[in-house]
């Protein structure tokens, strides 16, 4: 079997996952088990585990259809940083640095021995590292390249739940670190941002964290920190149009933005010590949905459709109009759909002794007008859950579609 | 094999990690893999990873001669929790938040799902969860307990490299928890500050994290944030005087304190940005060890003895006389040793721009007078390294020795 590195052919539009041997052998190979983790990616999007046997040996193409890190299933650890451009940096100073930043993911997906400056991550398989790359709407002023700039970067709306950090929030540039270990992760971490010095400053970054492969009796779907089961209703990539909604078209406007994607990005503190006074039937009746393992309240299991419309023996619906299932369901909300794959986080406490615990939400989506905004803005009007969460921080960056053998991410743009 | 929980036969001395099936079996059994994950332990005392195929089924018994999460395998993730009991909280309300503690660990660190309130850690397995206990110096005056505080307890000396944060240190009681999984580790923060409530209040806490179990190529001992192999000179498991370095005796006074054990405890930061421009020669030289696999300067591989005797053509010293291996060597401390089984930290970036991020050193003897205190007197005065890192944080905790079945933590002190 041969591995196309631009666009992948047989296996149709899935993301490569390769395992490499243990040795850390440098030229692209698929192994045995790379089909299986193929398609238990294409399976539900994110869900399934990397195997127990590859958790260091997963490699995750750096070149593709799309860049990795969206449809890769989700690692234990990743890191959020958004850089601004210094003072005087522009078009041609942004492009050095994607040059230097493409070589480096690349390098560092690969586990290759030469991008290994800080030594963090030597003996280390590449541990399904992922690096992705966006803009956001301030890069484009910036570079004087407002001509390209995509309409879909119009700033996200104002919602009354909002409590927003502007320190935390935007940024010129935004890079997505994912790895199933936590020192290669911290090791590309390092590299990106010495890799920005003259050119971009940190503006803010955001450390998290899920489960680790194998942790789980069953490959499930992940747990957020207030024990919900969370992206059960993720769309599938075996859904016909699951690519129409999660990506920009080939044929898509901006050209620079074909395959891409927009990430919306929103810190979302959980208010833990509220949630976890509730009883369980409390909390089930604000997701609509039972704890245990994540079925809806009208019955069957996991991946069965809640029934909306099931009323109670009192004539109430059994799944509350108000109920975080039925509020951000696709059904009600014209069929709107992202793909979440959101980090937990947890920074310690708070002066006021609360957790400083939550969720990074990471949605994708081909149009945030068409995925985030109108899910959103039903959940800020009536989401039984909003009571329990506060939006700290928010983003929305436009990611490029991966990039060609050769060719580095957003060359389209800065070349263009 | 039928397994002790208070002293283990047939094992001797080493603690019993069992793996329970995938189901979550809650009586106690020793699987197949147990002997070899014990063996492995005994090794090196730290280095060896959790089997692949255990990563979320390895259980670590409350139970035992010493308490868990001293000789257990460092684990992925760990958070550091330090309590001062509330005003009017005496011995009284102490003994019953350690027996409610302590049923809340044996509990969780068993997978018992009647002790799951937050649902978290549904669906995962024990993942080698520990969690540990200790005291510091000030909970004995305020328990009116001071004639059982042990004179290991007497303050660390004022070191001049020291640039403590009061807030960040010491502390009535002390929680350790490590687990393998993210998720099940935070179940149990949140639990053990859940029973806290209304005795003592959080005084601190620390996240720490390691390596993934199966992200190495081969079991190999853990790096730190600098890059370099950390842990090569830990005293082993096998040597004939490893528990009389590291646990008090039996017979040992105060008797409260038989088979405990004493932990420093200190927030390292690491100047990450002065070390990574080094070269890889420069870095090796202050630490006299090869980054790539831990060998002494001097040759061999990690486990050789460095030569601290040999002279380079020029007559110098191969291993500097300022080198970190050279300073902190056994061998020019008396013999004085301690078992350091650190988490690496990354709180993010701190407001000049340098990564918040460093070692959660902890070292585990039977006297910080000969272990702790001896060596970081020597490092204070003359290691290469202490250029390149801060301590911002200390404490010093007595941890009894591990429960017999049906007691709890502390209670030889508590009750006594």
């Amino acid at each position: 079997m041969t591995q196309h590195d631009h666009e992948p052919q047989g296996v149709s539009r899935r993301r490569l996952v390769s395992t490499v041997g243990a040795a850390g052998a440098t030229g692209l190979a698929v192994g045995a088990t790379g089909g299986a983790v193929a398609q238990a990616v294409a399976r539900d999007g994110l869900a399934a585990p990397t195997p127990l046997t590859s958790v260091g040996s997963t490699r995750v193409a750096f070149h593709g259809k799309h860049q990795a890190g969206i449809v890769t299933p989700l690692q234990a650890v990743g890191h959020l940083i958004a850089f601004d451009l210094v003072p005087g940096a522009r078009r041609k100073q942004a492009a050095a640095l994607l040059k230097r930043w493409s070589r480096t993911a690349r390098e560092l997906m690969a586990n290759e021995s030469t991008a290994n400056p800080t030594g963090v991550s030597l003996d280390a398989g590449p541990s399904s590292l992922t690096i992705t790359f966006g803009f956001g709407r301030s890069f484009f002023s910036r570079t004087g390249l407002e001509k390209q700039r995509p309409n879909e970067l119009t700033p996200l709306p104002d919602f009354s739940g909002d409590a927003l950090d502007k320190d935390r929030s935007d940024g010129d540039l935004w890079v997505q670190i994912g790895s199933n270990d936590a020192l290669v992760a911290f090791d590309a971490l390092r590299e990106i941002q010495r890799q920005a010095a003259g050119t971009a400053r940190l503006r803010w970054q955001m450390n998290g964290f899920t489960r680790t492969p194998g942790a789980t009796r069953r490959p499930m779907t992940m747990r957020n920190l207030m024990g919900q089961v969370d992206g059960t209703n993720n769309p599938k990539r075996s859904e016909p149009n699951f690519d129409r909604r999660i990506f920009v078209p080939a044929s898509g406007s901006p050209a620079w933005m074909a395959n891409g994607s927009y990430a919306v990005v929103r810190r979302i503190r959980m208010l833990l010590d509220d949630w976890d006074k509730r009883t369980r039937n409390e909390q089930e009746r604000v997701i609509g949905r039972r704890k245990s393992d994540g079925s809806p309240l009208t019955g069957g299991n996991e991946d069965t459709e809640p029934d909306l419309e099931k009323r109670g023996p009192d004539g109430s619906p059994v799944i509350a109009a108000d109920a975080h299932a039925r509020v951000a369901a696709p059904e009600t909300n014209g069929g709107a759909a992202m793909l979440r794959r959101p980090f937990s986080y947890h920074d310690g406490f708070r002066d006021d002794g609360a957790p400083d615990a939550g969720l990074l939400f990471i949605a994708w989506q081909a149009d945030p007008q068409l995925g985030f905004v109108p899910v959103q803005r039903k959940l800020d009007r009536g989401d039984a859950l909003s009571r329990f969460i506060r939006h700290e921080a928010s983003g929305l960056f436009a990611v490029p579609g991966g990039p060609a053998k050769g060719e580095y991410v957003g060359e389209r743009l800065l070349e263009g």
